[in-house]
């Protein structure tokens, strides 16, 4: 391939307009105008030299007369990483920590309430190496690591709450490591943390090797601007992950995530999962890839009879935001850093329950039971043979 | 809007080319290339002059040592009514019986092995009017009602299974009402029966005022050429009827609808929600819509503050196959009848489940635990607030 696509967005734009960019809009997207906020002119500024993109989309709700309108602003951030991998390990985190800190200052300049970062957005996506040495010491505390404290300080500053996804080292329980959502306050305070419930075993997502399956159950976390969650990146492909956060009241679910455009990728069903979720349980989501090519200084294979390599190939960014409703914005490039702004009413989420009553008609009773028997050893799969007859 | 647009594929067919055309397909069908199956001259013949479409695509699976490849052919149709619904009953419906038959003569001439019907494909979708008579009048039997003794015959001529899907009235249990999926063998013996699950009681779908949901469970039903299962309409939207059927052992499950693009409803789901359920579920799926308008006698209103009026407006058709890897063909047309087919490799089911590893990383223990917590009338949500600290 010549050159990488920047967009889908762009190969529409710039090829259909009139009534079928309109029918194109209507049946991709859900909606023929994508309800574009005004971005300050400081802001673009700063984003043009910098090299990075941003873009903000209105998620409005119908006016109640017994709730006032619950309008945030929610951010989601894409990059790639930024010297390269054999550089010593604080030099290759600082180095992001820098560049992804004008993007935070931005999104503080726009008055983003809520903002959540890529899966381990300090540092490169190591475990298709599947090398413990050196990659295991990019593993912080979530509580007090250098990352945490640096994204505390700017919590505060903005008075915006962040997620933060880092490889989080438990020095309570022996040292292991997570796949981690650590929720910072406003107030600078942690919330809490999540860990990733569903870990991939598939070509170069080599996480088994690394750590386990989250313990922190689905929690929701209650924060001044509304209920967020994390559903981290495989889990993506795990609907009863979705159900669980939505049971437990999230109106904004994040998926941080790193997914590649490579064979046996997954670039197709990026479109399909985040928004089944939202669909289905009526919330808000967004998922987030991180961008770029990164190359370790060792050779891999993966596991797909090709020769040993290098780089993973691209991670094709693409983030964007869901309503509740399944009407989504356009997405960011699949190959710039980016800041993506979305201004949603979250009115919308409880609108749209009373309208369609998907929770309402899930006969949860009957499936309780019913996974209950298929856990059974003995399980005998509901099926009708003619010749039973 | 002065004309309906033909499909989706028309815009982009008419608009992109070269490589923007491919790196569309790549991303949003999952391949670049469609794998196009050659269709008889006689059946395109027949096709043109009974004004419906006719397509296929193929769905390949990798070559394995140990079983054979299990291709299968698949058929779905969706069409229009074809006399005003104030004709009398039996007339409207052996109108559609007519001409259905000619679509399902073609499936049988270009070998299709099994072959599904849309939701209530003998009749209107009269519920939106709310009104008992005379639309009850077109329930009937499911073993041994007239549109069953129809097919039959079809599926022995042409050794196919045909799954019809109709208004059931159960007279051995008061003659009560079921939106009923029948499953008719190749011998011609009725297989089984599955009732639908989840009614919709939204805009102009009034179903819950007509029956009650299914009392069948997940069945899957064991064909002489794989493993089927049906997901009727609004089950679409609800991740744990999906996922059921594939505990159950579903190779290929259909979702027979009946779904309209006025606003409020879905047609910027329709790429979403059946394609998420392959993926997640690693089987087929095969979503099938009605077309066109259909005026009844009566107005009704649509709940949507709108003046009354006397149609829901238009049926999208659209309806498409999806692979177990989330890859997707082109869909039917929007506005005219048509005979979808797929050549598709059951082999590819186990070979996705086993590269992906979605069912092994489950954790279904976890969430019977959790939906069980959540039937609790004490239930509280797993929610984490910042001065609980």
């Amino acid at each position: 391939m010549d050159k990488e696509t920047h967009s889908f967005e762009a190969i529409i734009n710039n090829n259909l307009s009139g009534r079928d960019l309109d029918e194109f809009n209507r049946i991709y997207y859900g909606r023929t105008n994508h309800l574009e906020v005004p971005i300050k002119e400081s802001s673009i500024a700063v984003a043009k030299d910098n090299n990075f993109d941003i873009a903000a989309y209105a998620f409005p709700a119908k006016k109640e007369s017994t709730r006032p309108p619950r309008i945030v602003k929610v951010g989601i951030i894409q990059h790639s990483i930024v010297v390269p991998t054999d550089r010593p390990i604080n030099e290759q985190k600082n180095a992001i920590l820098t560049k992804v800190k004008k993007i935070i200052d931005v999104a503080g300049q726009e008055g983003v309430n809520i903002l959540c970062l890529q899966e381990f957005w300090n540092m490169p996506y190591v475990f298709c190496t599947r090398e413990k040495h050196p990659w295991c010491e990019f593993a912080e505390s979530a509580e007090n690591g250098p990352t945490t404290r640096f994204l505390r300080e700017l919590a505060v500053k903005y008075s915006m709450v962040i997620v933060s996804m880092i490889l989080e080292r438990d020095e309570n329980h022996g040292g292991v490591l997570w796949d981690t959502a650590v929720i910072i306050s406003d107030t600078g305070n942690i919330i809490g943390k999540h860990r990733k419930n569903h870990i991939p075993r598939v070509g170069d997502f080599n996480e088994s090797n690394y750590y386990m399956e989250g313990n922190t159950g689905h929690s929701v976390f209650a924060t001044r601007y509304g209920k967020i969650a994390v559903n981290i990146c495989f889990g993506r492909h795990h609907v009863l992950n979705w159900m669980m956060f939505g049971q437990n009241g999230a109106e904004i679910v994040f998926n941080p995530s790193a997914t590649i455009a490579a064979e046996g990728g997954s670039e197709w069903m990026w479109n399909v999962e985040a928004r089944n979720a939202a669909i289905t349980n009526c919330y808000f989501t967004a998922p987030i890839n991180r961008v770029g090519y990164e190359e370790f200084p060792n050779e891999f294979t993966s596991a797909d009879g090709k020769p040993a390599h290098k780089s993973m190939g691209l991670f094709y960014g693409s983030s964007y935001f869901c309503g509740p409703d399944g009407v989504r914005c356009p997405g960011l490039s699949r190959t710039k850093d980016g800041l993506l702004i979305a201004v949603m009413d979250l009115n919308m989420n409880r609108q749209v329950r009373d309208r369609r009553c998907y929770y309402m008609t899930q006969r949860l009773d009957m499936y309780a039971e019913s996974l209950r028997k298929v856990l059974d050893l003995e399980f005998k799969p509901q099926v009708v043979y003619e010749n039973e007859k």
